[in-house]
């Protein structure tokens, strides 16, 4: 059965797995709602976006995505309030980086009023998916990959935008310790660090894994020239509190331009905390654990929302942080997803009504 | 109806393309052989590869090669002589390669004699797509990805290793000029430039764009901390010739080791030609070029073997290479080319009967 809404067909699933899946011991991003909303770029051009029945995607080997990485993606998350409203939190700027990201991996843009109409559609459709339990939410995956064929290292002629939704629980369980790292890289000047692109991610993948062999669940990622500077905490921004102040690194061409970090920034303003955005020091953090005004540090993104470190290795020595009654960690997160939840007002206007 | 070749099934197609094909005029990968070369990891172990139809893949849309970029691949070409027989050329150290990249890329390493055996077995059932017009060759390309699913940014727990085939006719048509890239670059340090991961080609495609605009084919790499020193030539090793010294740039964690590369250097030498490997500045290509003492510049790699660049760009100044009656990539070329083809000895023990 085809219906029309906003102009977005969509064709039902003749049957749901809602029923099959455990509400209250969600994974992270593994379980997938009854519909995806798909979209095809053909002869310079988008087609509508369609929401069809969640399925698998018929690829032929030669397509580009599997040859030269030439993807991009998103990472967002619809939110319940008491009342059974859903909500979202920037997706407009979601939107923008979805661009930015395309732009630098020569792919092509997607036009806005199908990115907002395709998932307000498709959130509409799957909003008994939207978990109520404290701390799960429905992921969202917008991604864009070349399916255009060739063994040519050159763009794609084809490429194929997708949204598929998880019901999710926590990012990461327990304490996560970090380790800041001393030779690898996750991006060059120059390249592609500040776009979602795929090829990011898979590029760290060797290096978590040998962090983890040490104990460490992230690696602290530093400038790949000199290895001085905090740039990001696995795939989050960082926060690094020394004394009362709150320090970031600014963006630049090697880390993303988080939404979480941005909205963190003003929410901390808000809170009359004193922030900094400028270049961070290995040796300074360091120095500040050593004598004590190294107070918090913890990661920033969609996926863990805020994430406290406990304590991080470096050149061989691991540093603990202390726990402390007046976290702003605690703080930022409770402000941050309380307005995501709608549970008090939103004076910045960050939350939309699906 | 299946057979069993070596341990590989083969499951053979019920008619052949091969009839549509002009084979005079052969693009470069984008026409495919009748056959492929499927192998699944599954369970932490590789299942025995198996030939079968060339024919569309089936993917979960949440398969991480869609997501993060988890992906490899390797490039190389079978040669038929003039008694019909096949050859590869150094196929072991395309086979070392991969297991390279798929270390850096937190992929299983591939048994060898999977590769071998199923890449042997699936040339001799395809052995009639091996062009024999000069120029022209079988493109091989093996190539691994993530098709295990999941939205947590981490190593997948299923892969797919393939063998697709396409004959091809020369990757480059006519004169090639090239710009020393100021502004950005591939690979970071630390990072995954010397594996073949597909998002090192994506994150190419935007800054070649550029050039392309400019009237340049391809882009010079340099390094991303200073761009003072010449790194690779788009997908290929790059050669420099100053008076009679051929130079090349040490393989680091930045450039990929390219086979045609190091076969280069080898002929070159039994060829008598003086040979330096080390870094090799900008501003002494630009000072070489100004002087003339700059003879040649060339790029080396599989699919385009030895691509004679004819000027080149920086600093918003062009640069032209004299045309000479010895060149040393047009007789390198013939030395390697002829290796490939069996026209001659092989005393490097490269070639491999198929
Ligand atoms: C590398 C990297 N840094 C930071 C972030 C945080 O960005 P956001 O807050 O928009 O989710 C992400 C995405 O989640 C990321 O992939
Ligand atoms: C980045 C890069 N450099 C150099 C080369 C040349 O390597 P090879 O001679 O093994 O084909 C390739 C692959 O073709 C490449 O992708």
């Amino acid at each position: 059965m085809e219906t029309l809404v906003n102009n977005i067909s969509i064709e039902k699933s003749s049957s749901s797995k809602i029923g099959s899946v455990d509400f209250d011991n969600l994974p992270f991003g593994s379980i997938y709602t009854d519909h995806m909303l798909v979209c095809e770029y053909v002869d310079g051009d988008w087609e509508r976006p369609k929401i069809k029945p969640y399925a698998n995607l018929s690829l032929d080997p030669a397509s580009k995505i599997f040859h030269y990485g030439q993807s991009i993606f998103e990472g967002m998350k619809a939110y319940k309030d008491e009342d059974g409203q859903a909500w979202l939190f920037r997706p407009e700027d979601n939107h923008a980086r979805l661009n930015i990201s395309a732009s630098r991996m020569a792919m092509p843009e997607l036009p806005k009023e199908y990115f907002m109409e395709g998932l307000t559609a498709l959130l509409q459709l799957e909003k008994d998916w939207i978990p109520t339990t404290e701390g799960s939410s429905l992921y969202i995956r917008p991604f864009m990959f070349a399916s255009g064929v060739g063994f040519h290292a050159s763009p794609a002629d084809r490429y194929t935008f997708l949204i598929c939704l998880a019901p999710s629980g926590p990012y990461f369980g327990g304490k996560v310790k970090v380790l800041i790292e001393e030779k690898f890289a996750r991006a060059a000047n120059g390249g592609v660090g500040y776009a979602k692109a795929g090829g990011n991610y898979a590029a760290q993948f060797y290096p978590t894994k040998l962090a983890v062999e040490k104990g460490y669940q992230q690696v602290i990622w530093t400038d790949d020239n000199t290895h001085e500077f905090i740039e990001e905490a696995g795939a989050m921004n960082i926060f690094v509190r020394i004394n009362d102040t709150l320090l970031t690194a600014p963006t630049n061409d090697r880390i993303l331009d988080g939404i979480t970090r941005k909205s963190i920034l003003e929410l901390a303003k808000a809170e009359g905390i004193q922030t900094e955005v400028r270049k961070v020091k290995v040796s300074e953090v360091v120095d500040a654990a050593q004598n004590g005004s190294l107070k918090e540090l913890f990661g920033a993104g969609t996926a863990a929302v805020v994430s406290p470190i406990a304590g991080f290795g470096y050149q061989g020595k691991d540093y603990e942080l202390p726990e402390l009654e007046n976290s702003f960690a605690k703080r930022l997160k409770k402000r941050i997803t309380d307005i995501q939840y709608n549970k008090v007002e939103d004076p910045f206007g960050w939350r939309f009504k699906v």
